[in-house]
């Protein structure tokens, strides 16, 4: 089987790779399709270099069939088509034993920590399996890992039929939220800048303007009467955006941080003071998010084959990542692993 | 009647005063005693100068008894013992209409944007009344109002009995704060810098440190089997309690910010995603936080005395500010209004 290995300096090697047989409470599977995660960007870029052993395989958002099974794995059998909640906890520290394994203090990521998805044959444990309907093609099955992501930023959010939402930030999980909020009822107002990006969204039914040449509080006052917004989702990572989230809610309206700071930033605690507002952290998913993610996809309700702009070989990877970088042209791009 | 008028530039005219007859709707209160709150503090420094029309009578922490009760005025009557929720609200701004009227887009704060408190007769509205049982005193029934500041803020933290809470910050609020958790049963830590201040939690009963001289987080993780506090309270105001927030706090903790801060401030978002961490403002206080102070007060449990550590009458008002200024010696300071 064939695998990219990423060997630093933003380079991949494709090439040949021994197969890892599954031990007990393991799974192998046949990977099909694997979707490219801005982690994947940030990896590339050199991001979280001390957690990777070089040469490194990539990949957490995949589909594809079970190829074997280990021992003592109960429920699962050959041909079986699945995706990977790609988490590994402890099971053994403070968070898990609150029942936080999601974000065990511990946590191996698999893909980062661990070998990813981007290879022919991938072995994983099979409590991270969750399975995939017929319902659901395998091309979209690999969209389900990001649908956890926006489902459990959602229900973190405590988002209500009827409320109204912002999504600042239209890449593909801002894109993402903004579907799964208006699946669950919101009304939705979606702000990006990159005009691929709004067009897109616009495309696919959201009402989506560019907060550069918009007075964004002005506009979520009129669409609520001036009370504000229900519930605002900052996505875009961006100073601009920090600055944003705070001057739209309404009194106790709920913000949710979905984008990955690096640094500190400056945020206006004296509008949390003045509306009482909440803030809440989100990071990655439950089973739960990925049995809703599983669920949303195979309705039909989420137009995955608009967001999936490019579907590439493995042998094509490097190019994959440098059209992400430029982010004109593409929205989730998927790698072929069965070349 | 005499009466406090504050004439901006740091200083006060104590002279006399015409009574304000109660209109439809209002009672007129002989005021007994006026706390002096740290916003007080804020005002004779000059700041929120536009909601002031000089001279300015400030005050609204007291207690008292009705002199006069206006028409319309039912379940009211003369010699009421009675403390005052100094807010005023619109009833029809998008906050009142969701129930937030503590919070009114439009709300008059009395004793800031009308006359307070610091005066022998005080005519306010018959809503902001609050009932005082025979069994609290009035010198402590003027320390309901800040009690009900630390209930709201306890209450938004969703704190549970056996919790383990951090307050950062031992002023009147920050102590009140930690009290009123440990009378929920919480485990508190209080951290503050001032020595008089942290002498005073300790002689308290409240497991005070400074946090200058204590690697609080290590604490924190001592006392919590490594798991991190489940509830902060940042009500320092400063740099340092707000970067500490975010360090000590357990996954899902959460973090109530009480201290307003005039600027936007660096705030660690990174650790809010990392360990899912929730952040609640908290202003003022609703109908429910005064009654539960009131029963806290009567109820004898909370240390009331050794917070009051200064009555000075009306006219030795501006000393009480440099006292409060200074902050060395000095806890709650009482100005009795019946000279």
């Amino acid at each position: 089987m064939r695998a990219a290995f990423f060997e630093g300096n933003r380079t991949f090697r494709v090439g040949d790779c021994a197969e890892v047989a599954p031990r007990a409470g393991q799974v192998q599977i046949k990977v099909e399709f694997c979707g490219i995660c801005g982690t994947d960007l940030h990896l590339f870029h050199g991001a979280m270099a001390h957690r990777l052993t070089l040469p490194h395989v990539m990949g957490h958002e995949m589909s594809g069939t079970l190829a074997a099974v280990g021992e003592s794995v109960a429920n699962w059998r050959v041909g079986d088509r699945v995706t990977v909640r790609p988490l590994d906890p402890c099971g053994a520290c403070p968070a898990c034993r609150m029942g936080h394994s999601h974000i065990c203090h511990n946590l191996k990521f698999i893909g980062i920590d661990t070998p990813g998805a981007l290879q022919g044959m991938w072995t994983v444990p099979a409590h991270t399996l969750h399975r995939l309907p017929d319902s659901l093609s395998l091309r979209e099955g690999a969209m389900v890992e990001p649908i956890a992501v926006a489902c459990h930023d959602v229900r973190l959010s405590e988002l209500q039929a009827g409320e109204f939402a912002v999504v600042i930030g239209g890449g593909p999980i801002g894109i993402l939220i903004a579907l799964v909020a208006q699946a669950r009822g919101a009304r939705v107002l979606q702000a990006e800048v990159n005009p691929f990006r709004l067009q897109l969204a616009r495309d696919l039914g959201i009402d989506a303007v560019n907060p550069v040449d918009t007075d964004l509080p002005a506009l979520v006052n009129q669409h609520t009467g001036g009370a504000g917004a229900d519930v605002v989702f900052e996505v875009s990572g961006s100073a601009a955006g920090c600055e944003m989230m705070t001057r739209l809610p309404r009194t106790r309206g709920r913000i949710v941080v979905v984008a990955i700071y690096a640094e500190p930033q400056k945020v206006d605690l004296f509008r949390f003071f003045w509306r009482e507002l909440k803030l809440a952290g989100a990071r990655v998913y439950e089973a739960e998010d990925f049995d809703g993610a599983i669920r949303l996809a195979a309705s039909g309700k989420l137009p995955l084959d608009r967001l999936i702009t490019d579907v590439l070989p493995l042998s094509r990877l490097e190019e994959a990542m440098h059209r992400m970088e430029r982010g004109g042209d593409c929205m989730k791009i998927l790698v072929s692993c069965t070349d």
